[in-house]
């Protein structure tokens, strides 16, 4: 439960050893939204430092400040990284923020899924800066539905499969299982590649940790993806990528470069760049697994 | 004033927009030192998450966990751009970690000005693991005094200065003017290059843009590197370098890494390595200037 103290949201629900040992405290300029869904409460305020705040069960999801780190981050490494992406699916991400970066990418068709269809109602409403109408592009397929039940009808099909998930609480908690990527790997064509949100380096022994070793059993590659959300708070936050054939630590620069001035993505892009995009697989020795 | 309720220290009083907009809290597991110096208030505490925590007029200075990050980005990448580094001045970094990385490189002499001789006998007694005895290095030449009237003593005499203050507050404020600046070009050789802690890209536009243009007019080149320190909880920090004559954006990798190697650096360093300092100078594009 978000703790409201006068006019303040305090984050102190982080799952791992942060639980109640620091909280991180936004001043509510304006109450936007305070409802609860079958699934998760959903918050969103305004702040005077980060705009727009959006917070489910009491977790920072994303700020209208720094959304485009999170977003840019989560899809642009991974769909560069493949030569060809043409058919994505996204688990979670109901806010629309991933779905309207790889909508930037020349890609066939972006499944999208997630189990709370309020949380894509109240996006749509409240937070219009984060799908910019993305959920109206013809590409799209929408489900709403259990991600974990939805992938296992889909066996060498995708080309990337993005995980856009809370942290492991609630309905995200079995997106984290080893069950669960077997079937990510399954979905996934022979060159299919995948990515997750996976916590800060804070909690690396715990989170990030067993992600990676998890996903080592099943993907011939796994890389992280460092990278700083200020409105997380937690210093050097990471995605997790793994790779059924293509390295991804190993992907060619000058290509990347290339297709990235193709789509014009410079304009487009905020945050990632193929410079970025190097600099985020750079991994300080404490963190190699 | 920190703000104490209960057993929590909140940090809410850093300058810029996020002043009384933000607040960061840490649960006090033990209250180690609480007190006065003639320049600033001092609190020291233990942390459950971050270890144990040194702040300085409410604004966390460093902890435990990760004061490591921000002792050696502020040293190593610049000392690794000079080509022989053996004269450094250290302004501030009376908690002896910036000493602490330097004396990893066969400098010859280091001096160190702290205008506050509390902040010092304190770090050695109550974070001996910061100094790790670096003020017992027979290379140190240690003072007690206003940085900005010290530097006016030296001409031409310099590799490296590197300025480690608090935020522009209290007695750490002169250290961001141009006038000091000037005062730190000239008693650098001609080779010099100084770094100094300048922020949080949140308060870009404000602090860091500023201290860049300031240091454009008197310096060739100018440099930010980037990092993440997690207590500061401001997501992107940076540092800043400036150089007279050797451009910080075109060092050379494989000199830097037999450097690097030669000195045993990789068993020395818990983050810096050749790899992040490059990774740190890779500038996302807003904040290019």
């Amino acid at each position: 439960m978000p703790i409201f103290k006068q006019k303040w949201f305090c984050e102190d629900t982080v799952p791992g050893k942060r639980f109640g040992k620091i909280k991180h405290c936004f001043l509510i300029d304006k109450l936007v939204f305070k409802g609860k869904s079958p699934y998760q409460e959903i918050l969103i305020f305004d702040n005077p430092v980060y705009g727009r705040i959006f917070v489910l069960d009491g977790i920072v999801q994303l700020s209208e400040t720094d959304e485009h780190i999170y977003h840019e981050m989560i899809t642009h490494p991974i769909l560069f990284s493949h030569p060809n992406p043409q058919k994505v699916l996204i688990v979670g991400g109901g806010d629309g923020g991933a779905l309207r970066e790889v909508l930037k990418h020349p890609v066939k068709e972006v499944y999208l899924v997630d189990i709370d269809k309020k949380v894509i109602e109240i996006s749509e409403k409240y937070l219009p800066f984060v799908s910019e109408g993305a959920f109206n592009d013809k590409r799209l397929k929408l489900f709403i539905g259990d991600g974990v039940k939805f992938i296992k009808k889909f066996k060498d099909y995708f080309d990337i499969v993005i995980i856009d998930s809370n942290d492991p609480v609630g309905p995200s908690l079995a997106l984290y299982s080893a069950n669960f990527y077997k079937e990510v790997f399954k979905s996934l064509k022979k060159e299919g590649m995948m990515v997750a949100q996976i916590g800060s380096f804070l909690d690396f022994k715990n989170l990030v940790k067993k992600a990676f070793l998890k996903l080592k059993k099943i993907f011939a590659y796994v890389q992280i993806y460092k990278l700083t959300i200020p409105s997380y708070h937690c210093g050097e936050y990471c995605f997790i990528g793994a790779s059924k054939k293509i390295n991804l630590n190993k992907t060619d620069f000058k290509q990347i470069k290339k297709r990235f001035d193709k789509l014009n993505l410079l304009i487009q892009t905020r945050y990632y760049s193929p410079e970025i995009h190097f600099a985020s697989i750079t991994i300080p020795k404490p963190w190699r697994i």
